[in-house]
């Protein structure tokens, strides 16, 4: 007998022929003797049907506290339809609240982080042989007033109840079935692995494979909370998330590929000290996130400083900078949209050196040019031209992975 | 400088357009100085969209916990809308669901009661300045588990805040200016009221007037709240419902008609004792409504004994008679869906005798043939052709109101 999480994303309830097939999902494992916690996000479209409401009220942005008021009326409405499948189909179930779970978070509205979760409830109906249907992306703050905890929070909801109870596993239920060497619809022959590393999944997370949310994956290392990525469609064993992982002969465990991100040069500063660090603590003001950096020597005493943003922040950190022509002093700020970021993950490279070598062999060979690189212990990652990117995948796929 | 307690029902804040209407009726008491408090339903068709999402997952009926949790999410999406558009036009709000406001209620879900308000929360809202939107309809139970109050909830929520903090007034917004002497789509010269009693407007309520919902006016009784009926879409003065009104020259207060009526007939019933007692032991524990009965002497020692339902209870009280037909021993049951319950009301009556003729006297000269009668302290009820009511309506407002 274990106790399972196991997280379903809107999709996955959008109608209530999916709300039933999840339903059947969770009483297959409930029939086997196990306890059955189950956080689900809002439904399909709600909550941009919400966004949408709250838009035509005021199109300049609301305040964070009433947004959140409105989006959390999302959750409560799957939650609900999923307890009436689940009780329709014969089985003992109850929907919670956020709040109602225990989940208690800071005050930052709309981007909240999870401070607590305090599980008697939670621990009291599985003693009853309850399956519980948590809301995800919810909480409750300090002021007693309902938080979201931002895009993809469901999965983070799942994993702090999974820690919170001491689950044995916690199940993520995407629309994939598991982890693959390499984005499938890009690379023909990618491979889906049985088991990964925390930190493998954090790096493949962080550059695009969005499979698991980030903050999700960050908590199950800390709380060394078991994580299983698998299909809500197909009936079969999914990719194993863990600590350390049975040693395999694959020198790399993923290749990823993000279009979503745009270069960014200054070119022509002055060659004074603390200059990168006014240019960086100004855009960080500002939320931006930057990615790979590269500074270089320019003539006459200047230097450029390159480095790649969210392309959905490009026009921001452009503007940002121009802003600051006056105390930076610089020639020009040059920016492109058409990049791509291809990185290799592994924990095994740590240990094999040459791994960058082969990449950029492999990249040689399909005649990638590389305009950038960046790299951590266990990553590689290349800025390429973004119209490159899906052969430059392939051709490291087939180097790395046979 | 009052403290106004204000309730809108969900067609006026069905969408943006009337949100904004509603929140600058809001807004103009605020500006003057008062504080306001203010109690929404669920916008327009949600709810109903909500049962029937519910309805498509297990058209056999679904817990009450689950469609409580369900529904009260209505209500989150109008409460965090209004208090949106406050937010745009410039005033401080905040919204407060049902549990936040303080509404404790007993565990009958779909149909809980109020138990008490904690209005610490409320109260420091106003401290605060704050314009407070509420969500009515909901509260939360001993378990912690989110109840509604039931159809009409809503503006008993309004009125129990009203007495929890002693609000100086409690506005119930409707699509009607008032209270009239009659529906004024039926009777053309029906009379706005400047003011009635509780008692008289519970009569009015009870008979199909469907401007309060009953509950909340027996509780404005209880509590003394003063409550004002009042247009969302017109800006004047409405009808005011309190314990004691100015003497008024006219006899009856209201005429009212409800064709949400059926007739039924046991016919030919064997006289003994406790007969009727049986019968209406078996319908009360079927929660069917009995209004007016009338019982006869029949031939042959039997009796008939004849009375009235809502329309929807019919089938189900027809068939609870017929399986007694055992035990109860009667030759037929029989039925009648075309009647109309016309009544008057007015607290006047107790001390003027002659009302009840002067009303029969009105329907004999309108040739309108009465079926059943029935009275009170306050009112005079009898049952008609449906096809009738109309004209009834009428030719005793002719009679009693010039």
């Amino acid at each position: 007998m274990s106790l399972i999480v196991k997280k379903f994303g809107g999709s996955s309830v959008a109608n209530a022929e999916r709300v039933f097939n999840v339903a059947n999902i969770i009483i297959e494992d409930y029939k086997k003797g196990n306890n059955v916690i189950v956080v689900v996000s809002a439904q399909g479209d709600t909550t941009d049907d919400l966004i949408a409401k709250a838009k035509e009220i005021n199109p300049d942005g609301v305040s964070k506290r009433e947004m959140d008021m409105l989006l959390s009326a999302g959750e409560q409405i799957s939650i609900s339809l999923l307890a009436m499948a689940i009780e329709k189909l014969g089985y003992p179930v109850v929907s919670l609240l956020g709040w109602q779970a225990g989940f208690v978070t800071d005050s930052k509205y709309s981007m909240a982080r999870i401070k607590r979760i305090n599980p008697e409830r939670l621990l009291a109906e599985i003693e009853k042989k309850h399956i519980v249907i948590v809301a995800g992306f919810q909480g409750l703050n300090r002021y007693d007033d309902v938080t979201t905890l931002g895009r993809g929070g469901s999965d983070t909801s799942a994993v702090a109840i999974a820690a919170s109870v001491k689950a044995d596993v916690c199940q993520i239920y995407t629309d994939v079935d598991g982890v693959y060497t390499a984005d499938p619809r890009l690379v023909k022959k990618a491979k889906k692995m049985s088991e990964i590393t925390y930190d493998e999944m954090l790096e493949l997370a962080t550059l695009g494979a969005q499979i698991l949310n980030n903050r999700s994956v960050e908590m199950a290392k800390k709380y060394n909370v078991e994580l299983e990525v698998l299909s809500s469609l197909q009936n079969k064993p999914g990719t194993i998330v863990k600590e350390v992982v049975n040693v395999e002969k694959m020198l790399i465990k993923g290749i990823a590929s993000d279009n979503n991100v745009s270069r960014v040069s200054i070119i022509g500063l002055e060659d004074t000290p603390g200059i990168a660090f006014k240019v960086f603590n100004q855009l960080g003001k500002r939320n931006v996130n930057i990615d790979i950096i590269l500074q270089s020597i320019g003539r006459d005493k200047t230097k450029d400083i390159t480095f790649t943003v969210q392309k959905d922040q490009r026009k921001e950190t452009v503007e940002a900078i121009e802003a600051m022509k006056q105390s930076l002093k610089f020639q020009d700020v040059v920016f492109d949209d058409s990049v791509s970021k291809v990185s290799i993950v592994g924990a095994g490279m740590e240990t094999h050196p040459g791994v960058a070598s082969k990449m950029f062999e492999a990249l040689f060979d399909a005649g990638v040019n590389i305009q950038m690189i960046s790299t951590s212990e266990i990553k590689i990652s290349v800025l390429i031209d973004a119209a490159q990117s899906e052969r430059a995948v392939n051709a490291i796929h087939d180097k790395f992975v046979d």
